[in-house]
């Protein structure tokens, strides 16, 4: 066996298929983000971005970088251990409490990232409970469908937010098995919204637990930023509600919040919670600062919806195809992999705006798309520039649009 | 099925095992780091910490906490997305090329944990290559045995750090299959070292690739803290070689180095790389300012070993029970878990030495222990003092000795 030459092979499909990603370098601005410096081969220049999850630019927040730099100059750097062995700080602990706070729950427990939150608890909840049924929604994210298929449970794939498809799969299962129903709030590709309250009457129907991703909702929908479910006044009636601080909190990690015996349970028995180094202190002040923030402050969600829905408007006014949803993901529909990479690498040297092409397998074949992120940081100016250039790139390129808004 | 209930009763078997882990609640105290304080339910105090992973104290070093400020400052919190999607910046590309460099690779990729760099590292390399049979020792970490777990290739489990194991193992293997042999340096609850040299004449005699895990070794061994294969000169005989930023790094991350190719097969096909949120900017930035200056000073490690040799003599004189090795680990060995859990209280209540009690699943029933970890951070005081308060509990509660030293 080649080894070297089999890595090369697969390398080189890939790249034949368009499918080779190549990672933009950057440098952001803190304090005049979305501004960037990007770092290309014929030197540094300045862009604006436009696909970032730093969806409320709370990464360079005033009050979470100076909680972060006081807990580094009192904690130090990193936790020095896995959460058992000495990396339990007091500001994990406040964090933990703040974020149950947040969803309403009896608890919640931190990960490293969101990714190994939902691998994790989805993992160690359907290995643990005997003859565990899953129901996943056929479009979870990865980290949902790794972390079911390690725990090796029986996994039935409904309908992508389809509650009649779930209730029919639930009835067909045996009433004493253990039924655990996950699925997202906010699907960040498409930009729709689950039916949750639907969803939720049918797992409560068959006695299953429900499991929600709200990645993409947290610090961006509901009154204080508890994400879709709060908005719509579920969070109760859900068993396991996961979020993440790396997105619209603009720090990084994990975090289920449910019940004290579900969390307990988890934190006990889940390998990839206890195996692994806690979260650097200053990162879990840092959240915690955010979370605050944003519970109290709905400023940065009305303005965020306001740039969504600018953004929207004047891309239908000139045509540009986009996948209508009602989230602030906006998806600018390009259906090629070359196409697509084509653009985003013209948008980015000719006019400074760097928004990264989506390709499979995140994607489709044949839905390859550039991901607009709308955010309170972009300015009037911003948007006139991006919706410009894509209207020239459009003509250029003779790219289909659809039929002009009236 | 009552959820809640199943929960609770996996818990209360937990606490009747004398398995339920309760948390040390600590605030460590940068600068004076071993020295932490400690919440408990009565209040907080003062305690030195005898457990942490931070083996060299870089987690308060003055160049690390410089390079994670300004960092913080010029760049902000978080990432703001996947390493594909606005979360590749500057640092992490400068953090990427010091670790190849550290260990002489071509290559070398980050992930947000040691944890997920074995598990998404191991889980694709297994997984991708067709018909791969994985050799996996068998004391290996969670995260390497989950990693191969999810890869669903063939595992063959050889006898702990047995070379003539492994070749009888790989001498039965179809030649033409690709082997892949998964290994630790450093085991971290024994404190024992792999036979790396043999392990390495055994994969190329058989056409294996080796996968070291050095996380207990990275910044403590070798001439520039490439770890025990730098020490050895055995680094260019490795395939890929395992570290972690969290650890004597100070800091949090995982990474592996090897050969472009490789690096960038495993980039373009974990899931555990691709969808998750970078790491934070300013913690690329603190690892990167860590790597360098335990790269040009020895003093850390020399001191390290010296206080590890110290406490090491202090104990064999008074008789207490240790396992020999050659590392930087020192585990007391109780052997029973409620023992452990109760000496380990008694010396945070009535001492102020903090040092977690290590049971069952993280180690075998019946070898539970306390695992010390002399850093060149604790004192001769902090020596004495930890001496003493073993001595006076090994006493009073008639645990054994072993025979004394002459």
């Amino acid at each position: 066996m080649n080894y070297e030459a089999f890595f090369q092979v697969e390398l080189d499909a890939l790249k034949e298929d368009g499918r080779y990603r190549i990672f933009a370098e950057l440098e952001r601005k803190a304090g005049s983000f979305p501004r960037a410096r990007h770092y290309a081969e014929d030197g540094v220049g300045d862009v604006t971005v436009w696909c970032s999850n730093d969806y409320l630019g709370m990464g360079q927040h005033r009050k979470v970088l100076d909680a972060m730099h006081t807990t580094l100059d009192a904690c130090g750097a990193g936790a020095g251990g896995t959460r058992n062995i000495s990396g339990t700080t007091h500001a994990h602990v406040v964090l933990e409490a703040e974020l149950a706070d947040l969803h309403g729950k009896e608890a919640a427990l931190l990960f490293t990232s969101g990714y190994v939150s939902n691998w994790a608890a989805l993992g160690t909840l359907a290995a643990r409970m005997p003859n565990c049924v899953v129901l996943s929604d056929e479009l979870n994210h990865a980290s949902m469908i790794e972390g079911i298929r390690h725990s090796r449970a029986e996994c039935l794939r409904f309908k992508h937010s389809d509650p009649a498809d779930l209730d029919r799969k639930l009835a067909q299962i045996d009433p004493a098995r253990p039924k655990l129903v996950a699925f997202e709030s906010v699907y960040s590709m498409d930009g729709d919204i689950a039916p949750i309250a639907e969803i939720l009457d049918v797992c409560e129907k068959h006695g299953a637990m429900s499991y929600l991703d709200e990645v993409h909702g947290v610090g961006l929908y509901g009154p204080r930023g508890g994400g879709v479910a709060e908005e719509r006044g579920l969070m109760d009636r859900i068993t396991v509600i996961e979020g993440t601080l790396g997105k619209a909190f603009g720090v990084m990690g994990g975090y289920i919040a449910a019940s004290a015996a579900l969390c307990d349970f988890v934190r006990s028995f889940a390998s990839g919670f206890i195996f692994t180094t806690a979260l650097p202190p200053a990162l879990a002040a840092g959240a915690t600062a955010s979370i605050r923030h944003l519970k109290a402050s709905g400023w940065e969600r009305a303005q965020h919806q306001a740039r969504v829905a600018q953004v929207r408007r004047r891309l239908d006014a000139i045509g540009i195809p986009t996948i209508d949803n009602p989230s602030h993901i906006i998806p600018v529909m390009v259906g090629d992999a070359k196409k697509c990479k084509m653009i985003s690498d013209w948008l980015l040297e000719e006019h400074g705006i760097y928004v990264q092409p989506i390709n499979y397998p995140t994607v489709p074949v044949g839905t390859e798309r550039l991901r607009l992120t709308p955010s309170p940081v972009h300015t009037d100016g911003d948007v006139d520039k991006l919706v410009d250039a894509l209207s020239e790139i459009w003509s250029q390129c003779a790219l289909a649009r659809r039929a002009m808004a009236a």
